[in-house]
């Protein structure tokens, strides 16, 4: 049986200058950075300022250090996916924005919104295209502004979120390396605890919901937080029982980076080391969409081939999951 | 070789009881039933009306038909996309709304946006699951209440658009009927000629944007016009010369429905006969997404298996494509 796998063959990110530090937002909101670091685990997140900058002008500048690092001509990426849930616009979506800043024309492209499992959800469908048959090279994006929709009244949401965007290249594999399987759920009950309440056709904007801020995140903390822990250590533990994983054949989980104490809980029930999870909430918080591919962006280096590796997450939806993936080359080995 | 081939095995719609007709709209806005006639050949919408109502709820009432209608389980679906610019908020996505309305608790699901290309996208998409071998039963929505979007006082966009939602089922083919070939583009400078200007991370809601109507569909008419006419008609005639579809062994062209004078000129442009076009426009107008599943909802009965279709469409994004499929079950046998 000769089927086709999709390996990630190289990643990128972007990441704004400026740090917004505990010590400014306890300036801003009733918080500390004590009481910061010990319930979430964040030092400070990434803004993304200047005028008209919006999430396409930080996942352009990723596609364009991508296509650069693997020596991609933008005329041959076939299709482009972007998670997002901050689009530059209502529509057109943000995909096809990026894929205009960094001269990718013969691609078709489009947004997925799936938030904190935006990544995972859009990997998995752009493997579908690789696996199919049907394309050689699927750049996948995930990229999130939450400083436009974070309220900065509101001192239980905003220490949480932050700024950024990846962006990894998709490609048939060589070998038994790349994307191998994937454990995805939603439950839109959850709807109810983690939502954006105006500016869809349930509440289009207007004076009211501006005055009453509805063009924010709202979450109810600790009913999401409840789910997350549970959620997202189910989907990795299931993962590893399904391939014979174990703490010792494990390289990497990749965890979303909503909160330490989501992470931490996750690793115990899968039994391994801390030592074994990405990790870098501290320096930029929950970036929905980009935290993902911003670990493997920031553990490159340290990626060796054939490494096995879990990605996880849980979001807004509720949506959960996990992905299974063999790492397809050394990351030593690429110049950058 | 024995390549997984997905065909759209049913298909349902759901369609608001109002009718918004062009006498009643002559008396919002300066315009009249001879003009709209004239111009873009829409006789009246259907709105969605009723409180706390939104994108979710029609199309919801559509995938619940469509599960009664082909008897599927809502436990045996796989997967769920929908397609839609109008999601009931802006996260979480309406595609996980619309499955736990309707009792589909095994399946992820998410959102694309890719406007009124949105369904053919969302389409191909979904047959990548299939073609794949991941799964076996997949929904495709594709839902727009364009009615929360749209501008009332606007007299070159409010006669345009209406709301309506419809779905189809998607499973791997017995033979070699089902969804054969796609051509998709984006050209995301298109975004400059139509889009919904505020209510994303370049122009969070504001008092301002409410007071400027940027929460609505901004579209320059002429310019969308030209470039419609000229890329619907090119991937379809591509699409005819890549499979050597004539007008004689087309039993189908399912255009977008956005202007009657667009559809005409991509016949034309196709050399095929005014009577192998679907068109409902004048019922409808422009659902968005709804639009071409709409028509094979509304033409089902005279669908008859192994018929050439071409699908094409073409929107903001801009984003264009067709799909070459061969319909894969009778129409006039399924109950309903």
């Amino acid at each position: 049986m000769d089927k086709i796998r999709a390996a990630i063959t190289g990643i990128e990110a972007f990441l704004p200058e400026y740090r917004l530090t505990n010590e400014e937002l306890s300036r801003m909101v009733d918080t500390s950075d004590e009481w910061i670091m010990q319930r979430i685990g964040i030092k400070e997140r990434r803004i993304m300022t200047g005028k008209d900058k919006a999430t396409s002008d930080m996942g352009a500048e990723a596609v364009k250090k991508l296509l650069k690092k693997t020596g991609t001509n933008p005329d041959d990426v076939d299709f482009l996916i972007c998670a997002t849930i901050t689009p530059d616009m209502p529509f057109p979506a943000t995909a096809n924005i990026i894929a205009h800043k960094v001269g990718i024309h013969n691609a078709w492209s489009f947004d997925i919104n799936a938030a904190c499992s935006g990544f995972i959800f859009a990997l998995i469908t752009a493997s579908q295209f690789v696996e199919s048959g049907r394309y050689k090279k699927v750049v996948v994006v995930g990229a999130d502004m939450m400083s436009a929709i974070t309220n900065y009244k509101d001192r239980t949401t905003s220490p949480l979120f932050g700024d950024g965007a990846s962006a990894v290249l998709l490609e048939p594999s060589p070998d038994e390396d790349g994307i191998i399987d994937h454990i995805h759920h939603v439950d839109g009950l959850g709807r109810l605890h983690l939502h954006m309440k105006a500016g869809g056709s349930l509440r289009p904007a207007s004076h009211e919901t501006v005055d009453n801020d509805e063009h924010f995140i709202y979450q109810e903390g600790q009913t999401v937080f409840k789910f997350a822990v549970s959620k997202m250590a189910d989907v990795a533990v299931e993962m590893m029982e399904r391939h014979g994983i174990t703490a010792e054949n494990l390289a990497w989980l990749v965890p979303h980076q909503a909160n330490m104490r989501i992470i931490d809980a996750t690793a115990r029930r899968m039994g391994i080391d801390p030592k074994q999870v990405m990790i870098n909430i501290r320096k930029y918080g929950n970036t929905t969409a980009a935290t993902i591919p911003l670990c493997l962006y920031d553990y490159e280096n340290v990626l060796k081939k054939g490494d096995n590796i879990i990605l996880a997450a849980f979001g807004a939806g509720f949506t959960w999951g996990s992905v299974y993936l063999k790492w397809a080359y050394d990351g030593n080995s690429v110049a950058g």
